[in-house]
């Protein structure tokens, strides 16, 4: 998907980073230090590190160069959206109850835990609560300050200013729409999209590489083509990510069958099911409806993915998947990006749609 | 205390802040702009700006002018601390579960109501708890935003960000401290005033003084004299709010009476009051242990209250407020700190040590 190298040269940064805190932290006091080491192994245990590499390739795109001077200080400015991320998981995993994360305790769960084993006073929960939401805290502002102290030249620095500031404002914005769609029960797909774009979309693809753009001072019609690959593939990118949460092989996913119906998750699949059903006036609108958001048995599980099939609403996802990764790369292809970016986008467009976890 | 019109000023600058992210709110969704604009009215109903108004002298004191062109923008740099504290304020009330906050119901309280009343899915507190947790990111994330497009030049925001960086690091490392020392039981006095000192004296008023030094460009002498007078001071602040937390009148603090016996706050008070209590042998150390973190009837908090006095917690308490405050207040008298400042310090110092609520 990605040059192998970079997730680790992401990795890298971010332990320097951590390295250059540890005074500051350790002054305030050791046991805070430990806290902050907590949150150093979730941040480097994580992922794909699909963020900072859609920022790289937009910066190689519009001819950024990897041997060049700048480019430690572009790596580190791109690596530092890993820790906006860490505070997005920290406080999605709290705001959800969610006990794992890549195989692991959450921060709020491990933090509880801890609390228990140690025979503290107080609620273990309400511990664990805390910890995580300043650790949360935490790194989203130290992924300012990582930014910040990157070692960007002033004018680049002054570039990334706006697409930083818009992305937060639109990721914890995205969030909030997620909660607030599910509470509602808000069916339309109008409300799953809006949702996607700026949760995901805004946040994964567009505005990462839109910095990629800004880091490198890019001209105006390949920032318009970012922003419109961007938007595209990340949407199609939420999209598989639901057909994923109802249909995943739990063993590739790291999460159980069928746990967005559990949660009772808003997602365009399902407006697209509940508006088929209604149409045909199909029982299986009020089995959806009624079995979403609770603690299914598998059988259970089973019967709604058969309905989610049966009404179409699969292969309606599977169709606007395949036309919103189209649509994303002939923008992309219209612009003039660099050959060797061009092809890390497509393969990365094609792995984010198509993936299997 | 203050030049009566810098509170409103504060307000203004933080009102326009809103004014200016509203565009970008609205383009996420209306109905995450009406959830900002809660946030809003909660920065807006708030206190009594100490932050701002420390950094705003700390500049007045290192010769800023407030008829100079650069006035308008320091202005809104010292406002930007005010949503710094609005996710302190907001993440706090939502760890210490607490209902009220300036009379009226906390963040994640109105938004649990609100999911209530509205009849929407799901556990309300659980929405109240997202809520909270994302608009008090949102408040963190825009301090930032805040101080950075708040018109300084650039050799006045690269002499902020290191004072800026610390200060950030420094409350959330304070604010994890009193939760540990709380569950672990830390009687210590060390452990209450580690947490006094960076919880509140350095964030409250040695930062803050310190960012107004580094916004005018002071010279080494005034910054160490606003350090030292802003810790001692500060910390003289919290040891009399530990007080007032216990013997305050509600009708003037706003919270019950005794509040920080039922939560079981680890302050330097009961330290003083435990260590007395075990050398002298006395019963109340037991009774002491016994009933904090409970919930108690008035008749126990008045028994306690009256063990605190007895034990001569309260006298020594307040001894090293006084000492404290005329050691900081002899090291800012040391340093070349421009009068009319020197003067407010001064009567901003004996509010915050003297004040009743």
């Amino acid at each position: 998907m990605i040059v192998p190298a970079l997730p680790e040269a992401v990795a890298a940064e971010l332990s320097s980073f951590f390295d250059s805190r540890r005074a500051s932290t350790t002054r305030v006091d050791p046991l805070f230090c430990s806290a902050v080491a907590e949150l150093e192994r979730f941040v480097l245990r994580g992922g794909k590190r699909v963020r900072p590499a859609f920022a790289w390739w937009g910066w190689r795109g519009a001819g950024g160069d990897p041997s060049g001077t700048d480019a430690p200080a572009v790596l580190r400015a791109c690596a530092a959206l890993e820790l906006i991320q860490a505070c997005a998981l920290v406080h999605d995993d709290l705001m959800d109850a969610s006990a794992t994360r890549r195989g692991h305790p959450t921060v709020h769960v491990a933090f509880a835990r801890h609390h228990q084993e140690q025979g503290w006073r107080g609620d273990s929960d309400r511990f664990g609560l805390a910890a995580s939401v300043l650790l949360g805290d935490l790194a989203l502002a130290w992924a300012d300050d990582m930014l910040r102290g990157a070692g960007l030249g002033a004018p680049a620095l002054q570039r990334c200013v706006p697409v930083w500031e818009a992305m937060r404002t639109e990721v914890l914005g995205g969030q909030y729409l997620d909660v607030l769609t599910e509470v509602r029960g808000d069916e339309s797909p109008e409300a799953a999209l809006r949702t996607a774009r700026f949760k995901t979309a805004a946040y994964t693809v567009e505005r990462p590489l839109h910095l990629g753009a800004a880091l490198a001072g890019a001209p105006e019609d390949v920032v318009d083509a970012y922003r419109a690959f961007g938007t595209d593939v990340g949407v199609a990118f939420q999209l598989r990510d639901d057909l994923l949460g109802v249909f995943g092989d739990p063993a590739v996913t790291g999460k159980p069958a069928g746990d967005d119906l559990r949660e009772g998750k808003r997602t365009l699949l399902l407006s697209f099911a509940l508006r088929t059903a209604d149409e045909k006036d199909s029982p299986a609108g009020a089995a959806l409806r009624s079995g979403l958001g609770r603690d299914l048995e598998p059988s259970e599980v089973d019967e709604l993915r058969e309905h989610l099939v049966q009404l179409g609403a699969v292969t309606a996802v599977e169709h606007r998947i395949a036309e919103l990764t189209q649509r994303g790369l002939a923008a992309l292809d219209a612009a003039p990006v660099e050959p060797t970016a061009r092809a890390e986008l497509h393969a990365m467009a094609r792995a984010a749609t198509e993936r299997t976890s």
